[in-house]
């Protein structure tokens, strides 16, 4: 028996993880990193094979980890967290500085940051973890609060992307919640992000919402939800 | 270069993780617990190589994970957090269930748990990331507050054992604290957790504690301290 519920126990930062160089580069939302060991200073970050930071890192075998702050804006988590780089160059019009071995490190509203040489890379199935060895690093704002995943979901709402490790797909553990039960109500997930509008809890049927309403997560425009 | 104070922005829950059987297994306290695939659910613990209760999960390929809760007892931190299961029954008097592959799921002070299946293991140095399946798992307590390692050190003014990943030992960055520069304070270290009593921070000189003062993280004597 798997009580989903328990995902949610699990304690956790937010980051954004860069790889690249000056001339190319991208970087994504993280919750997955970690120290490793001690001596020497080694960090694991999780990051989804998909995921077009993988390639930058797997090229450059380097990445930054930017500790976020607690007051961190929603556009700065829709751009790392919710687009790909692929579409978009998410560096645009934000202060970013070059590490050593030349990986993009994003200061904007972040309060720490460091620099790590990819030293390894180990398959776990859908996700790679990386292992770094820390090569710089340093404080930005000693007095803001590191946003942790937890104040992220309860005081910002958010919800994980579905590439992310810890995204969790409740039909998965045969769950049935309440508002499930509750007859006519209906569900519409948002195709960017996977955020799901559930009648049940919202109170306002999803058609009744005004032609310019937007997925509270990634800003994705109403046309882009589907009944689920 | 490497500032030390980065460290302590990057957020982690507590943990108890146990292997073992119904006849023998030990448990230890672990911040490094993350999952790392959705679909699968896959978690990943991090642990020292000379941890006695590596020896077991190598040995049982399984693991499981007890999340504690904030208001956990100095005692249970200690126990499984500053001794080793070579010297004591860390399980004795405590509330332990066995899961399907048998290994021990602490109950106390937990407010959820879970169990998994050993599927890898990476070697990253002083450490091993054990990699594990999830089989079962559930919430046992859905209203108390999972323990952070952040509200462990500033509320609780718990430090990391010298063998967990995070350890700091802040020498190796040739720091030099405000402390450090006051001519004749001293500093004494626990030999039993690496606790350090500053007289510095303290006010007190070491030499004029009492007799019958304990070390505030695992409960050592005073005369298990050494100036360093």
């Amino acid at each position: 028996m798997i009580n989903p519920d328990l995902f949610s126990k699990i304690s956790y930062g937010l980051y954004v993880v860069c790889s690249g160089n000056r001339f190319q580069g991208n970087g994504f939302v993280a919750n997955t990193v970690f120290q490793v060991t001690s001596k020497p200073p080694r960090f694991a970050v999780c990051c989804n094979k998909d995921n077009y930071t993988s390639d930058f890192i797997k090229q450059y075998k380097a990445f930054s980890v930017s500790v976020l702050s607690r007051d961190v804006s929603s556009d700065l988590i829709n751009r790392f967290g919710y687009k790909s780089g692929r579409d978009i160059d998410k560096f645009s019009g934000l202060e970013v500085m070059y590490g050593e071995t030349e990986v993009p490190i994003l200061k904007n509203e972040s309060l720490a940051y460091f620099e790590c040489a990819l030293i390894d890379a180990f398959d776990v199935g859908t996700h790679l973890i990386f292992i770094g060895e820390l090569l710089n690093g340093d404080v930005l704002d000693a007095e803001s609060e590191p946003l942790t995943y937890d104040y992220y979901r309860k005081v910002k709402k958010g919800v994980a992307p579905k590439n992310a490790p810890t995204y969790v797909d409740r039909s998965l553990f045969g769950e049935k919640t309440e508002s499930d039960q509750m007859i006519g109500l209906k569900k519409y997930e948002c195709k960017a992000c996977g955020y799901v509008y559930n009648e049940a809890d919202e109170k306002i049927p999803f058609v009744d919402l005004p032609d310019d309403w937007e997925c509270p997560i990634c800003g994705a425009k109403k046309s882009e939800f589907e009944e689920i």
